[in-house]
């Protein structure tokens, strides 16, 4: 594929991942009586990764995150040399997601963004269980850790073909049953952009952390990885 | 197969969305206390999917969708000449799944048509979150967008194979997830018409915006697929 | 396999299905402010026959149901000689595993067999949404029929194959979504067997309408599927 | 592939399954009004060992459980040999993952172990739901003793290459969706030691239970296995 080609293809699967993660969150969560909570919106973070990784994996990889991007590079498996575009995309389609949302969201005229927000991330006063920054910071450092596992190993040869996207998309489900009151989830720095950006305050002077911890998880384990699965034959499945 | 045996294995698999998805919703949803919830109904849309493009996807490709329909034609995948006959079962079966749901729910002397509903689509006055027109138009077009980019992607034939049932019916969990509350989600103009035309009233005044906005959605998700996927040659496997 | 090593898998699967799906009816689903309820339920009832479709796919084909059974009869899948010792077992694992239930029921001080019972099946006052008998009979005939259809399209040897056991358990988990509120579902004559002959009462009164709905459903599916199929190379996979 | 890169790799895996499931339920189960209940603690166990058996199945078989190790070995699929330098690596990353969710939880102020716990296994005063110790007892073993079966059954090879790590998952998710009310569900006596070390108390002196129940459930489905299965090929896909 081209890299045009491949900058569409995480452009547009950044922009599922945020717009049905958050939107599910914004639109769907806390709906009365029969609202979906947290549970509902974890299942749809994951299934937008389910679902792009088939429909997308076998022209981009799927990356749709920095953190993803970075962590398989540290695991050897990406290029350098591809990793802006590919981050570039990620987050022009993050912001565009969150943009989007906030154009369906305001079709509902009790919405108010400075109220119900874009699901952004944030700890201390920002996170939804009211944990403190030491805390949300170390999560998504281990969370993101243990998300790049999952990718580099789901993806590795010697790993049944054909059921990585499964493998990461349900890991990131299950990433988010934790950690949500946490953080509101992150382990993805392009995800944590969007919303951030749009709602401004303490979600944007918040952004560095997770920027900083999913990437910092992500290069572990690309290390980890290598020590213990030894040689990895690049699958050529899913991911990159 | 045959055009009959295409027939009506698509009329059987939109009678089985439409009764299982509505079913659920009407049915199960708001039972006291231990209710499915917009979760459960998501869910129940998605395993419909799930379920019948495993069970006759080699037969008729489980389109169960008029949208979906041509939008594989306009990404190259479906003959133009086998659409009508394909839309005629779809509506054919789905007309017929709501008269069938309506017996059913009349066996509890509870129900009431003109009260309960038969999980119409909507939007406006008729929407379950009361969403104005232009967000539930915007999001139908959006969502079939990715709807179809999922199915064209998840049966192309670099795809892994034998994955698409499960990519697009859990692609179809995902968009109800987002989206029940803003029109009560169609991105499927047979769906929405079983139960507007037994419900009448605002349900079959709005019915033009589930027919357009997806098939909108549809058609540009076959043009921009070809555009980010290049050579796509057609799986062997579930979709057409 | 032997005739004994596959009236063992059927015994013990079935004891699965019945103890796994009950159970967390009677365990789980009205636990206070955290319980499952009817999604967790038919989730379980689902994953049930998921996993035990794997376990002993090839030992037994996995029926756990005597409908199962004569419907893969019917549609020319498995000889009639076997149906009886597939039944049999079938209904010792049922009870067995109701039996097994109640044991663990009662470790709780609160549970009263007669208050709470065992997850029967029933229609009109035994429905748990007070639905009449004609609806109740009609949809376990719908139910079945569409769950034959997907066992015999999904094991089809032009179906992916591997996929049978998750298409036919989510079938399950969707057939649950939908149905319990009208009769707490069957499809299934050992799965209400088991409760039915615990309770004793209405649900044993009721029991044959258990036995007759599904596989009347089943019995048309098998007759309907040769039509819409055409040709069916027998899977070499999951059922039968 | 070494012992210690096993070790490591099951050191990883259990930390994950201890940290995830336990995690899900200490910190998002019960959050105000869109908690993920007990359903969602119960995906989130099952979603631990699915992620980890794609991403480490073919590093150590992804055993992640005492019980397991000792049921595959009395099946006849692990050499006893390396049974101490699984457990002991399966232990330590419980304890670890304990830890290490105790202090995430603590950076909520609300948080006291306490009260709150780190969801410990027990039984009669210390069981959710308030079961007897008998009942406890014997649900275990049960619940083990099937977990086994679909893991012999499903990494068998006969069975469908690919498809155990979800068949295994999704089981652990059905064994929670029952018996979280009666011993918070253990079936791995590595999951009851972490929080049982690091809450003391009752869940200590009772967790002498979930060692000897689920061993004892696992020993029996190694020997039932080979009486169903007959000859069993190991397969060389999933769990060793």
């Amino acid at each position: 594929m081209t890299a045009i080609q491949k900058s569409l293809a995480e452009f547009l699967g950044t922009f599922w991942l945020v717009f049905g993660g958050c939107g599910s969150a914004v639109i769907a969560a806390a709906f009365p009586d029969v609202g979906i909570g947290l549970l509902g919106v974890s299942l749809a973070f994951g299934l937008t990764v389910v679902t792009m990784a088939y429909a997308i994996g076998h022209i981009s990889g799927c990356h749709l995150n920095p953190a993803v991007t970075i962590g398989l590079w540290a695991g050897g498996r990406f290029p350098a040399n591809e990793i802006p575009v590919y981050i570039i995309a990620q987050v022009v389609g993050a912001v565009a997601a969150a943009a989007a949302l906030y154009v369906i969201a305001s079709g509902n005229a009790d919405y108010d963004l400075a109220v119900n927000g874009l699901a952004a991330n944030g700890v201390g006063e920002k996170s939804p269980g009211g944990y403190a920054m030491g805390a949300g910071i170390a999560i998504e450092i281990l969370l993101t850790f243990f998300f790049l596992m999952i990718i580099l190993g789901a993806t590795d040869g010697r790993a049944p073909a054909g059921f990585a996207p499964l493998a990461i998309g349900l890991g990131l489900t299950l990433i988010h049953l934790i950690s949500i009151p946490v953080t509101n989830t992150s382990v993805n720095p392009a995800r944590s952009t969007g919303p951030a950006l749009m709602e401004g305050g303490i979600a944007l002077s918040q952004l560095w952390i997770f920027w900083v911890a999913p990437i910092v998880g992500a290069v572990i384990a690309g290390s980890v990885y290598k020590i213990i699965g030894g040689e990895s034959p690049n699958s050529a499945g899913a991911k990159d």
